[in-house]
């Protein structure tokens, strides 16, 4: 037997946003129904950032991801979020392949996030908000595009030059850079930043908007007014994980936001178990973090996908 | 920059039982100061058995063990248990090299219970038994000869023929196949199996013996009568994971020891922080679940060993 070894470039060739979409849907069947797991990652802390082992079941399949935070990688040219990851055979075990997860990690944020969308947004969203226009800003346009018919994307950035360059990367969509307030006015909103304090302000915020609050990610970190959380429907991917590092953790901590008014996960209103948003009116918000049977659900893809074209890089590993 | 990839083979030929006990006396100190650290290993569990998440961090490196647990494995001619780790350079997250760690797993396990002995056995220990004859046994025999000047070894096998091929395959050294009352009648004894029920009795343990408990690595898997626990110095690896998986974890959970008689950490032995043996005819045991921090340790030198002399498979990977 042997291992299969996808190297970034690979990953990026077999990725495909469709397939994507596709499977966070299957998965978050699955988690809903209890046929797929995870403990809660775990973290191991060191001097300049940290690491989480992220390990997750599915059927068919199962592996961890190792994926760390160096925020002072940028000033040594290098990412500050890089991420392995091993597949593993759950029948047996066997290691099957390992694969860089960092463009794994974007693209199922992305897909998940338009997901939330689909489910509880207004009914026709036509505009897409973009509050940081990093990488990840590249996903969510891309995974909201696949499933909507978008007819302006507003765009912005702390770096008004970083805004631009994003505008310039998609000439085929109507990419607009915007002031913030400017850009919060939209039917969809994705906040895409590692702020630790609130950018979106209550009063920017129009009735019926959907806010995807992906930056969020460790404690400490927060883009919205508490505010904002308050009188609208939060969904959450994980509660623990949300309460922990998601967008209500530092507005929970100050006793600002009550975890009790936590709506549900989105598993369960993807599956039917809960209804989505409840009038046009009503400001609904995702708060994403991220879950590890998201990135065993793609992995699975671009195994299978390698796997069947051929042409990779394979080991005697184990 | 690139990963290193090491297979089952070059990191069998990387192996040096000598440098694998002076890395885990360094990392053991490291331990005890405070200087390496892991949080506690999870599990993920699925149908057929399950996986473990090993994170560790020691000065520097970190990484990560990915090992699973599937009895039903050897039907299908594949080991129960395999195991690949991620080694991460702790300044950045970089993930410097993925390996094979079966082998690691085998050799630092070795290692450990043999520096165990070096600190807890009477002096001049002459004669070690191994209750088991399995790939762990390979490993007790190369580490314990490393540290020890090896008059006798006894070896017993539930299959009399492994322990007969044992003995074959160590010619060099005075492997004789014995009894289980025999074999536990040594200076050092080693016990080696899965089994869930007592294999040694406390009749059998003669005062002096050091004995390292190494087969227990899940709740409801013991080998010692718990009488031979009580009465005994008990040093452990870790506690929590003792206490949950290693030897003491069924005599606990029936009420019949007392995990306050617990001694200490092997790691505040080996710094001498707590005193080893109280006399020569007292009964000490260690009780082993393995450390993340071992295999990290371990890792790390078979990185620098293969960066130093080149040759290994590396790819541009993330």
């Amino acid at each position: 037997m042997s291992t299969l070894f996808l190297r970034k470039q690979d990953v990026l060739k077999l990725l495909d946003m469709k397939e994507t979409i596709a499977a966070m849907e299957a998965t978050f069947h699955d988690l809903a129904e209890g046929r797929a797991h995870m403990p809660p990652k775990i973290y191991l802390t060191v001097n300049k950032g940290d690491f989480r082992a992220m390990p997750a079941y599915i059927p068919g399949a199962a592996g961890l991801k190792w994926v760390n935070v160096h925020p002072d990688n940028l000033k040594k040219g290098l990412p500050t979020v890089m991420a392995t990851l091993i597949y593993s055979d759950p029948e047996t075990g066997y290691p099957l392949a390992m694969m860089d997860a960092t463009d794994i990690t974007a693209f199922r944020t992305g897909a998940v996030a338009a997901m939330a969308s689909k489910y509880l947004a207004k009914k026709n969203p036509r505009s897409l908000g973009l509050i940081g226009a990093g990488r990840q800003a590249q996903a969510q346009l891309l995974a909201h595009a696949e499933l909507l018919d978008l007819k302006l994307i507003k765009v912005y950035d702390l770096f008004p030059e970083t805004a631009r360059e994003f505008a310039k990367r998609f000439p085929k969509y109507p990419v607009e850079v915007r002031s913030p307030e400017d850009t919060v006015n939209v039917d969809i909103l994705c906040t895409l930043t590692p702020s630790c304090e609130p950018i979106v302000r209550k009063e920017w915020v129009k009735p019926g908007t959907h806010i995807n609050a992906v930056g969020a990610d460790a404690p400490g970190k927060e883009e919205l007014e508490p505010a904002v959380l308050n009188g609208a429907r939060v969904v959450v991917d994980d509660m623990e994980q949300a309460v922990h590092s998601g967008e209500v953790n530092v507005p929970i901590s100050k006793g600002l936001y009550d975890p009790k008014n936590i709506y549900a996960r989105l598993a369960d209103v993807v599956a039917g178990r809960k209804a989505g948003r409840a009038s046009e009116s009503e400001i609904t918000i995702f708060v994403s973090t991220g879950l590890a049977v998201e990135d065993i659900a793609l992995a699975k893809i671009l195994y299978e996908k390698a796997m069947k074209s051929g042409g990779y890089t394979t080991l005697e590993f184990v």
